[in-house]
């Protein structure tokens, strides 16, 4: 399969979905419209809502159901990079090649922003397409939005946060370098695999696959996220690199070498590939985003 | 009734409550925990969870359904006081006579932990206390999600802080004020009422008589706590008042003067107790919060 084509149309899916979910400019203060619309459509990958929808349609899930959740995964991961680089965390003036959302709305409207996107994922969880209406799946709607509120929260990706920030400057341990990226970047991946597969159908055996692939490939992405800080060519992320190193961050490369964080990343991404071996071809989306995670540029 | 016994002792369940909810501190970084019980556990009169409460109860709820909803709805208005009270925003050191959460754990754990309570705030909405298995009844929890996220969301709380923001130092008329007021606290005031009422189990006719009430309350509360921060005693509302007016906050007393200020608050709390007439002794309590409302000093 042509993963890059595949990819490009799930995007144009995703993101006509959001353009459909968002509240309508007319209904809102100007600045907070703008604001949320700069920093949603600022040219993400949508690896997350992408994920949500290949591990969906790979357990035999058809349809738009999937849509307000894959949404609503992208609006949560735009809120806390919106949060993370305001001054009080990363004080970002870039990210993919376009000023941050405070540079150009504003500390007070960038941080009203993020809550805003925030709050909207949640409600958009409750939210069922028109044509969808007969499922009466309310009881597995509750059980994934307490799942992604899981991986988005305390427990999970803020958690991972305040690790992080507190790790900073810090010589830390392998330990505390997994512990970060599994709950900062890890678990709101996984729950993307995990919500696709359930709202899918996905029985338990395939719902264990499914969460061994999203778990390797969780960790794996942000080793690689990690590599390309130090590697990457700024022109193609659209911001700067080795910032991880000046601040002092805990990442894979400062802990094991840039060598062995890629070899790590290599094998995770293995594990994660292999434990689909079950399934036919239409898991072949989810392998190819697994093999194109540690091979991209940006 | 005695109304200040009734609130100490909802106060009490409501914090009871609280401490059940929130992840233990072992899962948990010990400044995110620490700086979440700060902010959460600073001395709120629990307001919104007490209304909903009361609302529950005067149609006819019973047991602890109802907590979950009023725990999420006091972790959100939290989250939005953290928010707000940051440099970013209103720069406020002091809150209810202790330091701000930003003044001791720092901008970015403060950040971060009003992020986690909104989290867990929705995550909070999914569960059902044990013994309320049985209730089956999903699809109305959905629904009041819904409700929460559009109160909470740009289309109410954040929607009516954005404008508040950008009205600062500006010369602003009645409408926009108004129009701050419905949505920076008339909307999450509303829905405490409207949550309870659905969950209670009220039938449309007791939800409009509800709605009713919850409206006028709101704005009523608001219209109170503008008058507080001009007349108010500095040392019983533990923050610094006269801030509004040295920030150019469009107020009811900037607009209309103080004098003219209390006899519309006073008017919209006699709307919201006139609401209630057609229910008996059982919304006593509803009354007396609407009357507390306008003779409090805090």
């Amino acid at each position: 399969m042509d993963i890059q084509r595949y990819l490009q149309e799930k995007k144009e899916e995703v993101d006509a979905a959001l353009e459909r979910y968002l509240p309508r400019r007319e209904e809102l203060t100007s600045n907070l419209h703008k604001a949320m619309q700069h920093s949603l459509f600022a040219g993400g990958k949508r690896i997350r809502p992408i994920l949500s929808i290949a591990s969906f349609e790979a357990v035999g899930g058809t349809g738009e159901r999937i849509l307000p959740f894959a949404c609503a995964l992208e609006m949560i991961h735009t809120y806390s990079l919106i949060h993370d680089d305001l001054p009080a965390i990363d004080n970002d003036d870039y990210r993919r090649g376009k000023p941050t959302c405070h540079k150009v709305f504003g500390e007070a409207i960038a941080l009203l922003a993020g809550d805003g996107l925030l709050t909207e994922a949640f409600r958009l969880m409750t939210h069922r397409p028109e044509k969808e209406q007969s499922q009466g799946d309310d009881a597995l709607a509750i059980g994934l939005i307490n799942e992604v509120g899981l991986a988005a929260g305390v427990l999970g990706m803020v958690g991972g946060q305040v690790v992080d920030i507190e790790s900073e400057g810090k010589a830390v341990d392998l330990p505390t370098v997994q512990y970060i990226h599994t709950h900062k970047t890890g678990a709101m991946i996984l729950a993307s695999v995990r919500v696709g597969a359930k709202l899918g159908g996905a029985k338990e055996i395939l719902l264990k696959t499914l969460t061994r692939y999203g778990e390797n490939l969780g960790l794996s992405f942000q080793i690689a996220d990690d590599i390309l800080n130090v590697e990457g060519k700024a022109a193609l992320m659209g911001k700067q690199t080795g910032t991880d190193l000046s601040k002092g961050k805990a990442t894979y490369p400062s802990v094991l070498g840039v060598a062995e964080s890629k070899k790590r990343s290599k094998e995770l991404v293995e594990i994660a590939v292999d434990a689909l071996k079950q399934l036919g071809p239409e898991a072949d989306p989810l392998r190819e985003i697994a093999r194109f995670i540690i091979a991209r540029e940006y």
